[in-house]
């Protein structure tokens, strides 16, 4: 046991539910105190930011196979769970057995479901991991774990990409595409960014193919037999030669998008499931798998993240690596503050708007700032 | 060049197409002088038997992407192509430079498209391959290419299973599935095999389970998930204790059934494709990717035969072993006899009657067996 150092916070508040639903229904901000003593294993965490990411919504809404613990630990009356999976956390005070992190730390969750969504949290030290903080926003530390991982994984974990092959994305504009296309670019890939056509949509061209798409095409381009064959596969072809490969499909949205991402496959390609926007499941022609070889996964970040948690801390330092050489960009945030003297009507309604927003889409990704 | 010897046959007839189209409208018989001399490393063959399989009728339906070669080798007016991918042959001549095969050798062809419906053929002779042909029968040998090295290559080409390890396959009925529950059993695999209800449907069941099937189910009981989960997954478990993992689904329809026996692999497992006899797409929830990593392939024998001709041919002499010694039984075949004797009327009549027979499903497996 420790004695509460002076200086550390004392109060929290979190979002909380205590059944799974809608979440601007279920979530409800719990205010309470931190104990004045921490368990001899344990850490104080102060919350520096936490994002709002889809997961996080299938997780209030209880459609996501990852299930946080219900319990009574911050003094409810009934069980709650916390809400969010990812934050950037500073280490207020240690236990004193604790030896891999100390104060003053900025630290990440090594697990999902650590319940990112509040202001302070008193947590085993081994669920966090200490990241260096030189030269890194608070937003691309908080941001790090789950869209660039997700991008840098898909490309890197499933099939060995060659300098010149390419890879095709549907959802375009969503961060785990910016950053693929990002990190693509980079690593010496070539990529076809599939975006939904917009009225800006020569000015979203432009600025996806500035960040490091090679191609930027709208769904019905896509969806275009005509364009796929003389316009597509000749592009391809002028920017590789006749060597040029489209080896990886990643696909976030399903249904229609999905089966023509799949199509514009080369023979044995592979095409990496890792979300389900349009609520449609995946399906292929089954000539696609019997003649033309393509392979089809899935990847699911907390599968990777909760087996192998150092080589995601690894992928971490490369990103950030990335970030401090201004060679990779962090997708635009759209910061919402919540206060600690605010009432909790106050950051409830800030929260509840953030997240209504997150879950209408066309908003830049949303993001808890606690100050 | 060899000058003719003496007793070798002189006239052959073909089921040749001259486009692409419903079989019994666009195949017809076509004969013809065989000619006296055969080039140095050529061989003359005589087709002992020939089957029909759903590959052959896709091809001269034009919608398989294995395509025949046209011309007017035959005599023809027009350019044809000959129809049928498997068969076994007997050598009776060969060039002077062939020492692969001698005369009286049973053959395989050792490429698609070689044209099995004929009487007679002159190939290159680096076009077949031969086989021992002691304690096997004519109908075994024509027809080992195609089901038994199908259902051979995908348990043991895709995924490692161990002893204990149970797949799952649709059309439990068909030429591979046989093959697929009895080379399972041999090996120490489980197998649930999934049919169609009909109206002798437990004495199907018995047959299977009697051929090698550990389970055998319908596809309306696979479609009920209550049945999967009180029955199904019990019965997997006793067979196996909790070890018991469902990691090969062998999906030959598509549609529902592909996605209903994908829902009984095991984390992680695979579901390999290699028909779609339903026509419908292969449809998957994206959950059974992302959550329960389900990775999806396709098999296409051409494939793997083009490219491992000598693997594909070790294959073929362990799956003879396995007549010799009595260990796997040939699918019942429905035997049509072609006699070079009969007008070519009545060889049409026979051919056309077996291929109908082929496409409208039911029956047992159509060959021809040439007199």
């Amino acid at each position: 046991m420790l004695f509460a150092n002076r200086s550390v916070t004392t109060k929290a508040q979190a979002m909380v539910f205590k059944n799974y639903g809608p979440p601007a229904e279920v979530l409800k901000v719990h205010s309470f105190d931190l104990p004045s003593q921490i368990g001899s294993n344990q850490v104080q965490l102060k919350t520096l930011a936490s994002p709002i990411n889809p997961s996080d919504i299938n997780q209030v809404e209880g459609v996501y196979p990852s299930y946080p613990p219900f319990n009574r630990d911050l003094g409810t009356v009934d069980e709650v769970a916390v809400g969010g999976n990812e934050g950037l956390f500073q280490v207020e005070r240690v236990g004193t057995n604790v030896t891999n992190v100390k104060v003053g730390d900025w630290v990440l969750p090594r697990h999902t479901s650590i319940g990112s969504w509040r202001s302070a949290a008193i947590l085993e030290s081994t669920s966090v991991t200490p990241i260096k903080s030189n030269n890194i926003s608070i937003t691309q530390a908080a941001t790090v774990g789950v869209n660039p991982c997700t991008a840098f994984i898909m490309l890197k974990d499933f099939v060995k990409l060659e300098k010149g092959d390419w890879f095709i994305q549907n959802g375009g504009n969503s961060g785990v595409s910016r950053a693929a296309s990002q990190l693509g670019k980079l690593w010496g890939y070539n990529s076809i960014s599939v975006v939904r056509n917009r009225p800006n949509i020569d000015e979203l061209k432009q600025e996806l193919k500035d960040l490091g798409a090679t191609i930027v095409i709208t769904e019905e381009e896509l969806a275009d037999r005509k364009f796929q064959k003389d316009v597509l596969f000749s592009q391809v072809k002028q920017t590789t030669g006749s060597t040029g490969q489209v080896k990886i499909a990643l696909n976030c949205i399903g249904g229609k998008s999905a089966t023509n991402i799949a199509r514009v496959l080369s023979e044995g390609g592979n095409i990496i499931t890792y979300g389900a926007m349009s609520k449609q499941p995946f399906s292929l022609p089954t000539g696609l798998f019997i003649f033309k070889d393509i392979h089809a996964h899935g990847y699911w970040l907390s599968r990777f993240g909760n087996k192998k948690p150092d080589e995601k801390k690894k992928i971490i330092e490369e990103i950030f690596d990335l970030y401090r050489t201004d060679r990779f960009k962090d997708v635009p945030v759209d910061k919402n503050i919540w206060k600690l003297s605010n009432t909790i009507e106050e950051n409830g309604e800030i929260f509840i708007k953030a997240i209504k927003k997150a879950m209408e889409g066309g908003h830049d990704k949303q993001i808890i700032i606690f100050e």
